[in-house]
């Protein structure tokens, strides 16, 4: 890497991800966005805060200063600059730098804290070009292709979540803690996910039996949504092997089996 | 939409689903069965209760009488109306708005709660036209002749709930909280499904030791119903895609594309 | 059925499950196990104890007389008499009557209980020869292959439970619960299968952390017992599939493929 | 089995695992390193360690006696004495020893216990040599190629926790038991992995919709990774199982049993 960079060369490393310095730039913002969200992690520590709060506060204004920096870099190096401002990562990055500045004019920038939090996105497009490219092209296809399918599923999930709730709050009743069915339907997901934090808890003997039900439910419909992605998985990775095929080079059909002797549509010898 | 549809167009708008009419009509149904289960849910919050209870009421009414109105108008647009009324169908509408009237005369109409839930049935029927039909037919075949399976499967559960719930009754005994052999199933329920609310667990080393078995099984046998509903879907799925293969009549070689014209294996014009 | 069927007939009501008569007997069998059960279960509530005691003790005798009879029946009818009653089935049989007798000659007979729930045992007898023999045998076949593998898994979640029970026992201690490695190792279990009773938590950051580890750790391998259920089941079913093969009437191969034309033996022409 | 072997007869009991003299050895380090563990875990127990630590003092400077013989002995029968003493096992091996010799100079030796627990890796080596290889070597493929998809899906999980981490933190706050993010990330896991201690629970309404949300999410995602690990292990084992086909030369038809003679498709004999 030369001294002093060209425009052109300084754009590749910022926008590319496929030699040393490009690379290495990709390694320190990570580096950078991770130390800035343990910052925000350590910060809202109450016994951190209490001593170091300050040190905190100085390290997130100097990590404020170099996102800004990469941020106005970046408008810099696009050729399309309002382009890359609108864009998804464009905003992201944005939002990575502007609840810091916000909080100097704003009280009680509590809320900000998930907003900092956002900039964890921001590693999702340095890993994006990395070598998880072709697994989450395959999870992507697999998930896309079971959405209809989960999303019946989901709608079966609630509406035994309004059942049951409704039902164990007439059951149950505020005496034992299921004081709405809002409260019961809550308690419903809670058992169903196999969760169970036991908050809220089944008194009577007929709850009992009906949590009974929905437990041995929750736990047998579990199959579903896995059998769902596993069964679209197969066939995805199925497909992704299935892939390797002939084209015919006289009739230039495509997707003929690689065991092919002749073309299957002009009968021509491979 | 003309200003006053003929009697036939209006028995399509609302029966059928196939045009901008008829989806909105859907989507009007949809919105207000939403609105009386958010009504009903919000009812039963003691806080909205004691504030709103007025005006949940008056809400209530109004999407009754709506529901009343479409009731009458589903009976008059049948051409069956005894078939329409004692319908699977029929009697859902009904349950939906008959509580409503019945709460005039009665009191202590807790009950009727339950039956107010069971309008979300309606939103099934909805659904069931949209473009989920085709997803809920594979899930429907796949779960169908998993059927036989599940049941052996969920009878070998209560097995061993009926078994260690027994033996967690004698090591633990009711001065542990396992007060009785059924309060020790329900324990091994909530336990084997990997629930675990924690309102009884074990206290004596023994105890601790069978659950830890128990736990561990669960674990384990998750995986069954998992297995047989995937290898059914996959099933389901790949002998959907197989249907469709041709077999060349020359050399005999079959599973070839159905789009071939010439036979891959011998060149034979199909 | 006549009124005095024969011993042969008898026996066929009794042993075999083919015909009315037989599946009539089988179904008494079935209502009195499970009354049986129910009776003893009933019988463990407490409340329903104190009232009850002599109704159940007086039920639990008439059916064990019952038993008793079938007991006696069933010898009388077999063939090898001695085979029966050495058999599986024999033993379960006999034990299901066993505990009432010696309960009138031992004081603390709670241990009984557990053997009286043996009697569901029996259950599976019935059942065994129903429609689930097909259903069993595929279940069987796939869990028997399995075995290998789902063993070398409970290994290692063995290792990874008594490797992080005793991490755990360190870094939190007795004073925060766990007051020693078998306790550890019990939590460990707990929170690794995703049960989370939630008897003992970690309190420590560093013990927080490290339950993290093993929550995300358990959810993740749940994974692996699945997917080696769900490809042996898919491995067995269209294994079973693939049995329908042709047989050579010349060389008697068995075991070719549904659409050869020849031999593979011998080349003859189907 | 001579009542001298020779040292070369000794190498082969103690490094092979192919006959009886050998498996016997196995068998009897297999016991002493689960006694070994058995005296650790005992001694723990407050209760035990009170009435009988010099006991298990005695017992544990007996099996580290045995223990040590035995490291000694590896050393002087391997040929390549650095070779093992430097490799994985060797080390192993050593740390088996140790920190029994070094509790005698060091107070406060708790941290030994650990170390101790890694006895248990000695275990691997035995078993792995027995019956298991097959099957480790399967699942070990299967991993392998699922490793990328699965660091992917723990990155999603882990983005998961950190943003619903965060707002958990901002809407239940402090008095809640949410006293800081890291805390709440540690909620956010314990939830997402439908452990669910309950030991912080959400009190909020606007909370306990949140976690509803993360209890169906967590619900719903576990179907990825076990998509995943059973799509990979089917793979794998039919990939095992396709290995082994024939195709005819003269009419080019493939896949065809192992032990045909004559082609399937036009008698041609192989």
């Amino acid at each position: 890497m030369s001294l002093f960079p060209s425009k052109s060369r300084l754009a590749h490393i910022v926008f590319e991800h496929d030699d040393e310095a490009s690379k290495n730039f990709d390694l320190i913002i990570l580096v950078m966005i991770m130390a800035s969200l343990v910052v925000v992690i350590l910060d809202s520590e109450p016994s951190l805060y209490a001593k170091y709060h300050n040190e905190f506060l100085i390290l997130e204004w100097i990590l404020t200063g170099l996102f800004t920096v990469e941020y106005i870099g970046r408008i810099w190096l696009s050729k399309k600059k309002l382009g890359y401002i609108f864009s998804f990562y464009g905003i992201v990055d944005l939002l990575a730098i502007i609840p810091s500045y916000l909080s100097l004019f704003l009280v009680g920038t509590q809320f900000f804290v998930v907003i900092r939090a956002l900039r964890f996105l921001r590693v999702v497009r340095i890993l994006k070009l990395g070598r998880y490219m072709k697994e989450a092209e395959v999870l992507k296809t697999a998930l896309k292709s079971s959405r209809p399918k989960i999303q019946l599923f989901l709608g079966t999930v609630l509406t035994i979540v309004l059942i049951t709730g409704t039902l164990m709050f007439i059951v149950e009743g505020p005496e034992n803690g299921f004081t709405s069915i809002a409260m019961s339907m809550y308690w419903a997901i809670v058992t169903l996910t196999t969760v169970g934090f036991g908050d809220i808890t089944p008194i009577t003997p007929l709850g009992k039996l009906l949590a009974s039900v929905i437990m041995l439910l929750g736990y047998a419909i579990i199959a579903v949504p896995t059998g769902i992605v596993t069964s679209e998985l197969t066939m995805a990775s199925s497909q992704a092997l299935k892939k390797e095929r002939k084209t015919c080079r006289v009739c230039k059909t495509a997707n003929q089996d690689i065991d092919s002797i002749f073309c299957k549509s002009c009968g021509e010898r491979f």
